[in-house]
């Protein structure tokens, strides 16, 4: 598909407002195409007003400027990923592949009760948005035309870079923000950031040039600890110190704010697998989701045992790259959700944790009332609940299968046999 | 089993050298029991002096007592490890877990060359180091009886707590260290220390006052950062910041001192699931293999592809729970085993790491030859190897299956469904 | 515990009516113990009158005989095992775990509404039983105390064996039923009958000494295939060759006529795993399971992706591991039911399937609202929804990665390298 | 990719040497393409004469017709592939995914060696086989371009269909074999046979029309049982019935031979998800490998504890799909299979088993030295390793987690609850 084909037909563009939408969206009115812009709130920091956004959108020939508040589901589908501890590859919290879920879940409706059959992204070729934007698309209106200007041979041509862009803008004056220098590029929810490409894709370069936008370095952080109380029921954040909060995104907006100031979940480095199967290399910032994202996780602790917390474990690693796929919508994510739900419904309780330039650390834990955790069971003391006879018989049973397996050689008797 | 079970036979003590260990010693003797106490140097921190926990342990009626050497062998399950990033729950270092199996494998022999067929250790009836003995001798001597004086009611009966040790050592005038008071009591080897029970059992008590060993808090640790760079050849760490290390004990000498000082690896909170069911508070020390572990990790990220990367956390959360569990020593854990050294085989390359109080951040990589991480490949820019026009066609292939699930009515539309 | 210590309480004991509930029922009252029989209504074909066995309990002494009606619940978890295809180790449907489960969950709640706070099975203490009524016990009711007969050593030395019990009832004048001679033993409910022990336990010796009750052998099964077809709506089996049914326990008698009569699900063996390590050997009867079962499974072929079947795959592991060890009543039970309930609910179609002499074949499907068996995209020839040509650009994507792993030495050219 | 675009170049053709193999060679050198032909020797059973075929592409135009060796290697990755129990979705041996592997890593440096670029292939643009044979050219030569004519407009153009191809044929003379009139299509190789396509395509048309080639339908095998006996060492089925057999293909002429008259392994239906998210239907044949594999399943059940068996499905699950997906080269595939290879070299042993028009039912087992099926340990009978008292023991320690999941309200008591 290129612009040509459609020529005439209104087409649906999802507009974060900067360079590239301001292109695409005029260029392709310039190609006799009708563009109506969508653009998600998603409390995205580095674009505080949307409404100029739209703006500029319209002076760009957009039609429409449509803005779909989704702050709200933001904030709910970043307490699921807490819930399922969905990080991905090498730990970081992806609030890019969340966003992209809240936004495609949001714009499409608004786009289909218009009656457009052709949604647009400006996702490029080689990552990973474009399969989040196309395969959103397929799922929730499997009718629906994807168009991708970057993989338009008539736009590669025309743009073949960054400066062709702005050269266009400024000889059609559109109203482009002043063309910022980055060494990187950002994508940006106020769950978190994600830095890639540019100087980022030097392996061999340390990244401190990367300004985080949402807290301080860990060496800027204080020298001092800051001491947290995180209140959790039945699954979600309610309080933070002893505060409770009415919406979801001010537990995200409180908690950003002091893990940000502690470095915390600031500047993650990740190599990771991109779903096209290439490597990519990002740096990441998710001040609130890694905050509350350790104080669940010691929750957990407490409650799930090992059948429970191995089935956790599985069903976590499988939604975080079910959200990177942007798969989030199937049958599979639901039923993996299920689960995690039931896990969650037990996850009352109130955990204490200290920040210290950049790491969390446990304190202590209180009100937990499914906690497994009873101090008289674990105590190395003599204890009614625990007879030490029993370990006896214990160890009578689980052994002979273990001799079994010696009388029948099944064991090698060498050293360190696995490392040979 | 009692002790009087064992009249006029050989028993193989474990000894660690401590109260407990003379305790028992001294009273089986008094039971008629003929005892050999074996210790492995595990070059654990606590105890630098073993030929005098030797002599100790004959003043205390040993007919013999026996120093195993066991580093060499330490190190290189410490390594093994690492290649398998065996972290137990809570995502620890389980040191004391591998140090149990390495004392086993180490002791047996030992205990077997001298025709003796009962084993005897001082591990309490309610913790993990009992089964890890008892197992480890079911698998390694299927026909040795073990003995546990902790689970004999004489024992048990005579000595129902530290007080009454203390005072039997004190009348039988047995060489005792003078009896240090602790709020907790600590597993010691060179590759990390646990530290548990006693006042760590309270959940509601931050765990500030657990003194560590290895290294210095946090807050007490450098405001600056450290850089550090580290080799591996094949999944061996062989030299740190360009000094090449002889033997695999040098290398973790080393490691501790400076992931040590900065508070990397030290007192690291669990509350994790004992073998046997009930919940237990830890608090961990093992800053060679934190250091260790995280550059390794960053290695493994740029080598593995996704599949890899599943089957190889698979074959991680196996081994830790193997290795924790007492079980190394299985088809299992070799088979396991094999599948992750073939993955080490391939993790060759320097990692520089930075490390500040208690965080260990990735600054970069170089000289890793099986790396996967291929700047034109990563690169969002236009590039030969990844054609942007692949993309549309990739995209339409994997959407045919996205688009049958949507017109087959398979996804429903609602927002957010997981959490509801 | 032994009998002496229960001298005047109340004891629920769960009977099945045979001769050892005759013997321990008397000779606990006999010990002073007062006891009420609790008899699970299963439909074991082997039992059919209960009014009889409540009546023999009296005559042993029983203050009260209570049958439980647990027919229903028994086709509920059968279906609920069918969903998740929950077979255990060598694929056999494990009736009597389900079984266990169904008592425990039935006969709990009237034991205690009675306010009886000892529960005793007729168990033996080395197989999976005694596991399933502890821990189901445990989990249901904390509180409760477990009394094994089997395992109380007055119990043993009185009746180290079968003939024991005979000559003590004969001597008591107790009703038991004319003492059958069996070369095994054998567990019954409606769903299934489990044979074991006795002569099957040597492996060298073919097992076709057992006599199937619930069908034939293959040998003697007709040499002419059946067809049938059976409709699943959202899960549930609910007609067979058309005719609908008004409840799931008359579902499992039509298939296990109609399947028992083909030899389908007749005498399957297996050598599989206990509960506490050991191996056993079982031969295992439930035809309605293994015919409702297959088609269920073929109707999930055309309804469950690569995703979806691979958790599913994981969760149908994980519960019939769970039902197998009396773990049914966990949250890790819950999470994964609900999960397997998802996939279910897409699980509505006709299965048309062939029997002959034991194997069950698939003929055809119809009306499957769910299926993503979409004959365009299927097939070879050419269709507008499968572009050839995209299949250079999928390949292209999929190429990138493999080739970096090539380029970067990961990948011996050796052949068969597998297997050396 | 086009023809035109090859004019000049030398072309390895991987011909099977039908009616495709004729046209596409003759069309090319049409072209003015340079093309060498090669042919697997898999022992595929419907092409016998190989020589022939050789011939035919010569007078197609093939500069030179190359044929490789590869029965040896064939069988070899048919018994890795039962040493992994690696059967895909539905149950059956995906026996063309192994063929495509062998071909590949067969041809390819014959192709090298040549010094030829260029690597062509008959399979069409929308199933697994391009897949196979152009990750695997990725793997083994990276550099290598891969031409699909069924990709390439031109071609498409030229032949939309069979009939044109035939057409062309008889007009140029080529000697194609007397076009067979077929209802589907099939892949072959001495280990099995795939069919699937054509009229096979309609899920709800019974599969009854496919004539079976390497046995017999079940309707048509015998009344009677036929008994076997194979004989395993090491995981290598080496004698069966007491007849031992000096190569690895002619294990497998035998098996198939036995198998295939009693119909086992005989026309299994799957509906399976292709590579590229499709589902296809398919039927399959697959005698010897059924035979031996149903056989080596059961020796398995004597050996693998639970752990094992656990670790052995998911390393077993895995390689079926790596084997299925054309991934059998990397390091993942390697890694799982050094892990089977260490289950499988406790592999030895006699499983004797029952062959009657269709099932294999397991008789009895001899001679397997690290069976852990011990009679001792699985009677219900008392014996001296497992002390019955010890149960007591185990289920005490085993219940205290339990009854604390209880206590702490984790065990929600409603009934079935999983399926409401």
């Amino acid at each position: 598909v290129n612009a040509l084909d459609l020529k005439g037909q209104l087409v649906a563009f999802c507009a974060s407002g900067g360079l590239d939408s301001c292109t695409v969206t005029h260029w392709l009115t310039q190609q006799g195409v009708r563009v109506i812009t969508f653009t998600a709130d998603l409390g995205q920091p580095d674009e505080p007003d949307l409404d100029a956004v739209a703006e500029r959108m319209r002076q760009c020939g957009a039609e429409e400027a449509v803005i779909v508040p989704l702050r709200d589901e933001m904030a709910n589908i970043g307490i699921t990923a807490i819930q399922a501890l969905a990080r991905y590859d090498g730990g970081y919290w992806n609030t890019t592949g969340l966003g992209r879920y809240v936004t495609v879940l949001g714009l499409l409706p608004q786009i289909r009760e218009r009656g457009i059959n052709i949604v647009s992204h400006g996702a490029t070729g080689r990552g990973n948005d474009q399969v989040r934007f196309q395969l959103g698309a397929n799922f929730l209106a499997p009718g629906m035309l994807t168009y991708a200007p970057w993989r338009d041979e008539l736009f590669l041509e025309k743009f073949p870079g960054r400066e062709q862009m702005i050269e266009y803008c400024m000889k059609h004056k559109l109203p482009i923000a002043p063309p910022a220098e980055s060494k990187y590029s950002t994508d940006a929810n106020f769950l978190g950031l994600s830095h890639e490409a540019g100087e980022l894709e030097s392996i061999t370069t340390p990244a401190d040039f990367v300004v985080p936008e949402m807290g301080v370095r860990a060496a800027d952080a204080p020298n001092d600890a800051e001491v947290v109380t995180i209140e959790f029921e039945k699954g979600r954040p309610v309080a933070i110190n002893g505060e409770a909060f009415d919406t979801a995104p001010d537990v995200f907006v409180t908690a950003n704010k002091i893990a940000g100031r502690n470095a915390v979940g600031i500047n993650r480095h990740a190599v990771e697998n991109r779903i096209v199967g290439t490597k990519s290399r990002g740096v990441y910032e998710a001040p609130g989701m890694e905050l509350l994202g350790a104080a669940y996780e010691y929750l957990l602790q407490l409650i799930l045992d090992r059948r429970a917390r191995s089935f956790f474990d599985y069903c976590s690693n499988l939604l975080s790259q079910q959200y990177y796929d942007g798969l989030a919508y199937d049958v599979t994510s639901h039923a993996a959700g299920h689960a995690v739900a039931d896990f969650a419904s037990l996850a009352t309780g109130k955990i204490t944790v200290s920040l210290l330039k950049g790491s969390v650390q446990f304190v202590s834990a209180e009100d937990v009332p499914h906690s497994i955790y009873i101090e008289e069971n674990a105590s190395m003391e003599a204890a009614e609940e625990f007879n030490h006879a029993d370990s006896e018989g214990y160890l009578g049973v689980v052994g002979v299968g273990v001799r079994a397996q010696s009388v029948r050689g099944q064991i090698p008797l060498a050293f360190l046999p696995h490392n040979a």
